[in-house]
């Protein structure tokens, strides 16, 4: 577990960084806050998700922090750390939570001064909702929290961040490679909200909401989305992600091919490997595979 | 409801068949039922989902059947109505479960005796399962149920088909004209099952099944599929599931020119407007709309 005697800011109150607070706190830890929103602040201080807060980049907060976590969406991580990256001390780990890990782990590592380590990681527990109001509804325990050193971490940073993890309650603490991670998430994620923002945007089918069910439903609860966050993150990942998208994208021509052709055999062929692999996916469910392996 | 005095024979006892079985026996209707494999009709009988059955097609329960319904795919459908339609007497009330509509309810109009009505409709209410042994699981309660009437209806015909969805529990029971049934079934379900698959044929991503999070979970949940079932529906609406392939299709290539072009504006029209789509759908969840409007 985390030591006691640590004070942690968390700067960027939002859906993932308030969570973080409310449960941090929560357990007794020190916890401040920084977020450019003054209505955030205070509703942190309300609910005692922090003990000391500012909606600004406040010198005296961050020169006196012993671990730092921010909450920020990649491009206002790296402008943030650029202007203000220098306060923090020396001994000081910091982490993020940036859905994408390329382009941004390097420089800020280069950035932030001698002596202060940036173990970045991923808690893969975002949802269609934002803001620290709904950090309540986030659940940490079914979620993967993905940490990707690099080779400028130490064993005992390391350590910390999956520390940081297990106190937050994630039960599923893996590593990855930053490249691992990023063509990882291209998969699992963003295709699948690329899939159905598309579905959604393909034509007005609104009218045929009273005939749709769970299959539709499920398939674009998550066209529901962020878009200054999702933008981001797809773009700092588009390489991976448009490999992705032409990968499935072979898979559904093909699959329009058997169609055009009246070929039963072929989609049957696709069908039952689908169904195959999907029930792979399935047996995991039942049992947590990933591991802490640090 | 429906009249307590006539004798439902439903030929065909897998998902559907079998838990039409179940609810109307179970309501203390008489309920017969045929189906080629001998272990469901063990199965059925032991239950009390039905009072007589036959593993062939019995001609003394056609010819005594007040009600038929047919629990069968589409080709199996037309091969029976060929073969033994002829048995069903005048007066009787006719319907199906078919998942599409065009090829199907015209042809087997025309076989059926004089003075047989066939009132086609589709419960929505399939599963990833199939078989009788999982009718318990099914839930008629949130579903759609559709009936396709023809100029060949009554409205006595019409009625009683309604009825029959009532007394099964659909709470939303609509009528579309065959051409409308099949190009929203393309829509709201081929679509979604035929991206399912896609994604599942891509590529062998089972080693990532640990770090798959909801978003891929509810996207390929529908991905396990019933080949032979499903390689009928799609070939039977093939221009229907290609022409909304290609509509798919032309939004994807969007969204991959907005990342290949690194165009954030782009990228975030297109999340707008799926996010205010998506929200419309969420709208309709909480009030039924559809209604039985016959």
């Amino acid at each position: 577990m985390l030591e006691r005697d640590k004070t942690i800011l968390i700067v960027g109150l939002g859906l993932l960084g308030g969570k973080y607070a409310q449960v941090l706190s929560g357990k007794g830890y020190t916890v401040w806050g920084i977020d450019n929103n003054p209505d955030t602040i205070q509703w942190a201080l309300d609910r005692a998700y922090i003990s000391r807060g500012a909606d600004h980049p406040a010198r005296e907060l961050v020169e006196n922090a012993d671990r730092v976590i921010f909450g920020l969406y990649p491009t206002v991580l790296l402008d943030w750390v650029e202007h203000y990256g220098s306060w923090i001390r020396p001994g000081c780990y910091v982490t993020d939570v940036s859905g994408v890990k390329r382009g941004v782990v390097a420089p800020v590592q280069q950035m932030l001064p001698q002596g202060v380590e940036f173990i970045a990681s991923h808690p893969m527990a975002g949802r269609e909702t934002s803001g620290i109001t709904h950090s309540a509804e986030v659940d940490f325990a079914p979620a993967n929290f993905i940490v990707t050193p690099t080779e400028k971490n130490t064993p005992e940073g390391i350590a910390w961040c999956c520390d940081l993890a297990r106190t937050l309650g994630f039960a599923r603490i893996t590593t990855l490679s930053i490249a691992e991670h990023d063509r990882m998430i291209g998969y699992v994620s963003q295709l699948c909200h690329a899939i159905a923002v598309s579905l959604m945007c393909a034509s007005d089918n609104t009218s045929l909401a009273d005939y749709t069910g769970d299959s539709f439903r499920d398939l674009t609860r998550i066209a529901r989305i962020n878009e200054k966050l999702w933008a981001e993150l797809f773009l700092w990942n588009r390489d991976n992600l448009i490999g992705e998208i032409d990968m499935f994208d072979a898979a559904l021509q093909k699959l329009r091919d058997c169609l055009a052709g009246g070929d039963r055999e072929g989609l049957e062929t696709m069908f039952r490997l689908s169904t195959v692999r999907r029930a792979a996916f399935d047996k995991k469910e039942k049992t947590p595979a990933a591991s802490d392996n640090t």
